[in-house]
């Protein structure tokens, strides 16, 4: 099997912690995977996302199917030789790009005709051509084709795209069973903001030999509430054995809010975005650099973190560095970032084993979105 | 004695290799100096920078003076510590920014008054108050403030700047010597293009007890064969036993040619800003990773280079990263070019010490700036 969850504990909460298992090793869940959207961690170098604690990544087939494209991936050997990158590596199919970035593209049964942003040469994407790239790509988890709409579709719009998510669900694994591969792949549950198209997508996905499940169409401006909600049923809806991703989400406080409700696995560029726009996550609130008072300011960013970056630099650094639009900056809050994130999910992971996860979700939950307004 | 060359071997053709010694260590000469504008070599932290073999770095007054301001340097100790770097700092004067790059301000005989390009705040620059600037800065190695003019400047217009020159060097030299200090100051050889005038100038600097030269009004347009020139002219007149250094020069071939011409230290921007634009420096020339022929190359950018880079990543994926403008190429580039620097430094005094320097300039010195055309 090419990846399997081993469940250590679930917490009253609902929330999980177990490891994952893979030809690369194993992964302790809850996870967070960095987004490395273009086979690059945004400015960092596979090493120093290695040395944040992260050891699998997101990437994007949409993207590297147009660049650099199938051919580079066969003859450079795939993703991982390719970024040199000795952990996992997850990719999406593709359906949240062909269906939220692009303006002039034709969906049908079949799948998705569209043009390159790059040269406006033509390329077609559909749950097998996915498949392929995703093949060629070599990552370790891929992810079905889904139909990605608006999450304040009207209902019977919603189900049509599910409907199509699940015809497309079944071409996909008949496409990846037709050869031999030690690749995983998730089928993802859609069906809007509604309950039973929810539960109706839950059901029918659960009963197809996925390794996984991603809860998708959620974290598109729906609302924290309703995201929430929908999360919680869809975990209810998934087998406990199998990993539960929920796609593109979040904060901090979200992946707080979302592990409690069953989550195994996230992925987000926050870390990495927020980071080009100046702000620090810390585990006292969110630390925006370029405020006037920590230029002078001789703390790091965080006293409780172990990064690179707490160990070394001063806020007053950093805020110069920022300020000034410096590039190193904006790498040095990326490597901070990414290394609370993955801080974030060790200690609740470690809460969950110890049966406290209830206590640190309290402790935690006000302050991750907190604003640090001053030096300490 | 805050710095002193200790000269270990001198090359038929005027190569010389040495130890500078200092209160932060001993660094081999001929030396080349990453540009740290404004405290960061452009994208690179100083573990990196550390990493590729320098020793030494520069940076700028000027910049440093306006952001993040005298304050911050005097607050958080420094710009050792406020990089994390413990090798050796030279910090120019601001001369020649004062006299390039701005529009708007008044030069007296008191020194330069100026405006901030980032909030049009008054500056005032003059010998003693850069001394007082690279003071808090706490740089190893300080420049005197120098008059800085167009290399096509006519003869009396030379001189007078020469002339004030030297009058600003004997005041920066009081300026340092007013308080104890283990800060080396460097007298600056102006004179243009006029043979009789750097003659001057370099007689006049030596008679004052500087720690070491450095040939200004260079590499600013003059073209290669005046500069080799006036370079060798300037080394000419200056003492064995002091370190020379030539400011702003240049490229891997220019390197060759100054060091053959007696030149001990050089600082400039193009390991970094070829970097920016794509490119890297190789033993076998200038390769343009954003060329189409490198797309699938599974080489790294140079076999002999034992850098980070070329020892993790092949041309074809740095092709993707630069081609897409993804941050992470430039960085990468940055760390190579760097590199390259170091190690041709390094080849270039190991020849000097075998005295073989003359086989190794006439072999590298047409291999380094061809172009890289295709793969191996």
């Amino acid at each position: 099997m090419p990846v399997k969850l081993d469940l250590q504990a679930t917490d009253p909460t609902g929330a999980r912690a177990g490891f994952l298992h893979s030809r690369r090793g194993i992964v302790p869940t809850p996870v967070f995977m960095p987004v490395a959207t273009h086979a690059e961690v945004r400015g960092m170098h596979t090493g120093e996302v290695w040395d944040t604690g992260a050891r699998i990544l997101l990437s994007n087939t949409y993207h590297l199917m147009l660049r650099p494209g199938a051919t580079a991936f066969r003859k450079l050997g795939g993703i991982h030789s390719m970024m040199r990158w000795d952990g996992l590596v997850l990719t999406d199919s593709g359906g949240y790009q062909i269906f939220s970035l692009e303006g002039s593209r034709e969906i049908s049964e079949r799948g998705a005709l569209f043009r390159s942003i790059h040269d406006n040469s033509r390329h077609f994407l559909s749950p097998e051509s996915s498949i392929a790239m995703q093949q060629d790509i070599g990552s370790d988890i891929m992810m079905v084709l889904d139909v990605c709409i608006d999450s304040t579709s009207p209902e019977a719009e919603t189900r049509e795209a599910m409907e199509r998510t699940h015809r497309w669900a079944v071409r996909s694994l008949a496409a990846r069973d037709a050869v031999p591969t030690e690749q995983a792949l998730f089928g993802i549950v859609q069906g809007g903001t509604f309950p039973a198209l929810r539960r109706e997508s839950a059901s029918f996905l659960v009963e197809l030999p996925f390794e996984g499940f991603a809860i998708g169409g959620l974290a598109v401006g729906e609302g924290k509430e309703a995201r929430n909600e929908m999360c919680e049923l869809s975990t209810s809806q998934l087998p406990s054995h199998k990993p539960r991703y929920l796609m593109g989400v979040g904060t901090p406080s979200d992946l707080l809010d979302c592990v409690r409700r069953g989550v195994d696995m996230f992925d987000c560029i926050l870390p990495t975005k927020m980071a080009q726009q100046g702000y620090a996550y810390t585990f006292q609130g969110v630390l925006r650099t370029t405020r006037d008072v920590f230029r002078l300011d001789g703390d790091p960013l965080d006293s409780s973190c172990s990064c690179l970056v707490c160990g070394r630099y001063t806020r007053g650094y950093l805020h110069h560095l920022l300020r000034g639009k410096h590039p190193l900056g904006t790498r040095l809050l990326a490597i901070h970032n990414v290394s609370h994130y993955q801080m974030l999910m060790g200690r609740m992971r470690q809460a969950i084993l110890s049966n406290t996860f209830d206590a640190l979700y309290r402790e935690l939950s006000p302050k991750l979105s907190r604003v640090v307004k001053g030096p300490n």
